[in-house]
C-alpha cells in the first residue's frame, strides 16, 4: 500500500487551509442568509437515514412542507438536490416523449423549464413574453391555439426578472387545455402567498435557500393526486432513477424503502427552517416580506431609480432595478461587496448588465437591510458620479408608518 | 393577504419542536459520523455561489478531489446530489439510447447501475455473480461474448456485500471490448487504495458520507479525457439538464457560468473533510482503515462469527458478517441502537436477514469503535442465547500488535 505509481507525475496535495468565510449580507437572488438557528441545526451529529428518530423528523418535515405549500397532497417532501433538481424531477415524472407541454417563457427560469421539457423529449410550445412583464392567461390561450396539452408550466416567481405570475388565473387556462398546472415556486415558497390546493397547482417545486432561510441543497416538491394518477398511467418508464418520485416517495412514506442516503444535516436545517416559519406564522412571514419590499420600493423610487416591473406584477422577495445610463453595474456590485460585504445580484440572460436584483428573503427580510442597501447603493452610485434625485429615507419611513 | 381560503379544511401547522438528535456511534454502511471539524465547517455563514471567496474554495475542492482520486483529470468536482446522483450523472453523460453497456451485478449497487443504464435507454448485458464474491475478468469476458461495448461498469466497493473489485484487471477487459471503464467508488474513496489514472478508470463517482467523514449530499465525480471526448461526440442531447456534466463543468471551471445554486455549506464540509484527509495523508488514511478493519476481522472470527467474503476480495471500510442460525438479526440491531446508541446495518436485497454490515469509515475508523462493536455484539448475541466461541480481545490485541 503505497502512493508511488511508477512514473506517475501526480502532485500530491499536502495541505489546505481551513475555510473561514466572512459574514456577508446576502441581498441577491439567493442564497439568502441562513437563520442562526438553522446554521446551528446543520452542525448537529448525524443520525442514520433509517434511524427511528430520523424517520420521525422526516414525518415532521413532510407535515411542515404541506402546511407551507398550503396543500393536503400526500406527496410533499424534499428532493435531494437544488431547485433545478426539483424542476427536473417534476418534469421527468409528468412528461413522456412526445407529450405536449405549454411553457411560459418570460425569463431565464421559464427558458430553463422549456429546455428541460425538451430534453425529456416533450413537444414544447413556448409562450414568449417580455422579460419584466407577466404573461397573461390570454397569452397562453393564443399560443395554445386550441390544442390540448399534457402540462402547462410556468414560473410563479421569476427570479431573473422579479415578476410574479397569477397562478389561479392560469388554472382556468390549464382546465381549458386539459393540462396539469406546474409552477416553479423556488423564490415564492415561504415569502409570499402561495396556495397549492386553492389555486389548483398540480406540480410544484421550490428551493430552501431563499425565503425559507435554509442552505441550498434540497428542493421541496409536491404533486396533486391528479398528477400522481398521471404518473401512474405512464406508458414508458421514467428516464431518471434518482428523480423517480414514486421511488423517493416510498422512502418518505411508511414503506421506508431505501432509495438513496438522505442528506441528513440538510434535512435537519429544513426542519429548523420550517419550525421558525411556523413560530412566526405563515401569514406573518408573508406580511413581513411584503412590508420590507414595499419600503425598499419606496426608497429606490425616491432616489430616482426605476424598477423594472409594474407594481401589480412585482415579485415580493426579489426586486429588479434598472441600471441608470452610464453606470458600470458590475463595478457597483464590487463596491458593495468590498466596502460593505454586501451582495446583490446582476442581471441574467437578456437582462445581463441592465438590472440589479435585490433580494429581501427569509432572515434577510428586515428593516436594517432595507436601509443599509439603500445607503450603500447611494454610495456606490455616487462613486460613479450619479446623484440620487432625493434622500430615500423619508419615503422609507413613510412606507413603514403606513404598513 | 390571509390564510382563509373559503371552505378549506387545511390544518395549519402551528409548531414543531426543535430537533435534538442524540449522539449515535455510526458503524453501519453509511452515513458515518462526521468529523467534528466538518460539523463546525457546515455551520459557517453562507457565501454567494458567485462570491470570489467561494470560487477560490471551489478551486481548492477540485484540487483536493483530484488528489484524493489520484488523477490529473480536468473534470473532477462534486455533483449536487448524493452518491446515486453521481451514478446517474456518469451514466447519463456516457450512454446514449441503444449503446451497449456491460455491467457487473453481484450486489445491490451493481443492480442499480444496470437499472439506471437501462433507463437511459442502453442495451444492458448484466454479468451476474454470487453476492459476496468478486466478479473475475473472465466472468466479464464470457458475458461479453466477443462483442464490443461502449462502457464496462462495475462497483469498486460493493456496499451491499463487502466485496472489492480489481479495477486494474477490469481495465484490461475494457480495452479488449473497446469500452470506457466506469467504477462506483462511493465506499472506497478515501478509505482504501484507489488509483483513477494508474488503473485507467474513465468515469468514477463517490459519496461524501462514508470514508470522507462529511455529510451526505454531494457526489464527487471525475471523467477522463477519453470519457469527455466520448461525451463531446454524442449524437443526441443528454436527457438530463441537472446532470449534464459539460454544463456543471462550466460553473466549476474558469467560465463560472451559472448552472444551479451550489449547496454552499455542503461544499464547506467537503473542503474541510479534504483538508483533514491531506493533513493525515492519503496513504496514512488508507493504512488506518486497513489496520482497524483487520482487527475487527480478527475479533469477529475469534468470537466464532463467519465473514461473508474471502479475505482477498474483502472491502476494507465495510465488513459483512453472517447472522448465526437461529438469531433474529433485526433484534440484534435494535439492541445495539437502544442500549449502546450504536448503529450497524442489516442486509440488502437477497442478503436481507442474512448478514450484518459493519462499517469502520472515516472518523469512525478507530480502535475504540472496533472494541466497542465487538463487545456490544457479544452482549446482543448473548441476549438471544448465543455464546461466543472465545473472547475476541486477545485476537484484536494481536492484530494491532502486528499492524
Amino acid at each position: 500500500m503505497t502512493l508511488s505509481t511508477g512514473e506517475s507525475t501526480l502532485v500530491l496535495m499536502t495541505s489546505l487551509r481551513p475555510n473561514a468565510p466572512p459574514l456577508r449580507i446576502l441581498l441577491g437572488p439567493g442564497p439568502s442568509e441562513c437563520a442562526p438557528e438553522v446554521l446551528a441545526a446543520l452542525a448537529r451529529p448525524t443520525l442514520g437515514h433509517l434511524d427511528p428518530l430520523f424517520l420521525s423528523l422526516m414525518d415532521e418535515v413532510r407535515a411542515g412542507l404541506r402546511a407551507a405549500y398550503r396543500t393536503e397532497n400526500e406527496l410533499a417532501f424534499p428532493i435531494s438536490g437544488t431547485g433545478t433538481a426539483g424542476m427536473e424531477a417534476v418534469l421527468v415524472n409528468l412528461l413522456e416523449r412526445d407529450d405536449a407541454a405549454l411553457v411560459g417563457v418570460a425569463g431565464y427560469f421559464g427558458a430553463r423549464l422549456a429546455e428541460i421539457a425538451r430534453r425529456v423529449g416533450a413537444r414544447v410550445t413556448e409562450v414568449r413574453g417580455e422579460w419584466g412583464r407577466a404573461l397573461s392567461p390570454d397569452d397562453m390561450r393564443r399560443a395554445a391555439g386550441g390544442k390540448r396539452f399534457k402540462i402547462l408550466a410556468l414560473v410563479h416567481g421569476e427570479t431573473s426578472t422579479g415578476v410574479v405570475a397569477d397562478l389561479a388565473a392560469m388554472r382556468a387556462v390549464a382546465d381549458e387545455l386539459g393540462a396539469l398546472l406546474v409552477a416553479d415556486c423556488v423564490t415564492t415558497l415561504g415569502g409570499m402567498p402561495l396556495e397549492i390546493d386553492a389555486w389548483g397547482v398540480d406540480g410544484a417545486y421550490a428551493g430552501t435557500q431563499k425565503c425559507l432561510a435554509a442552505p441550498a441543497g434540497l428542493s421541496p416538491v409536491t404533486l396533486s393526486a391528479r398528477a400522481l394518477a398521471s404518473v401512474a398511467a405512464r406508458k414508458t418508464p421514467i428516464t431518471s432513477w434518482y428523480f423517480d418520485l414514486a421511488l423517493v416517495k416510498s422512502y418518505w412514506s411508511q414503506d421506508r424503502a431505501y432509495h438513496h442516503t438522505a442528506p441528513i444535516q440538510n434535512i435537519y436545517a429544513l426542519h429548523e427552517a420550517l419550525r421558525l416559519l411556523f413560530d412566526e406564522g405563515l401569514a406573518a412571514r408573508w406580511q413581513r416580506h411584503a412590508r420590507h419590499a414595499r419600503a425598499l420600493w419606496a426608497g429606490l423610487t425616491q432616489m430616482g431609480l426605476a424598477l423594472l416591473v409594474p407594481e401589480a406584477e412585482r415579485l415580493v422577495p426579489l426586486t429588479a432595478v434598472r441600471v441608470p445610463t452610464g453606470i458600470d453595474e458590475a463595478r457597483v456590485r464590487r463596491f458593495l461587496l468590498e466596502r460593505y460585504s454586501l451582495e446583490i445580484g446582476g442581471g441574467l440572460g437578456e437582462l445581463k448588465g441592465r438590472i440589479w436584483r435585490i433580494g429581501l428573503m427569509g432572515a434577510g427580510s428586515k428593516r436594517a437591510n432595507v436601509e443599509l442597501v439603500l445607503s450603500a447603493l447611494r454610495a456606490a452610485l455616487a462613486e460613479q458620479g450619479w446623484t440620487a434625485a432625493a434622500d430615500p429615507l423619508p419615503a422609507v419611513h413613510a412606507a413603514y408608518a403606513n404598513a
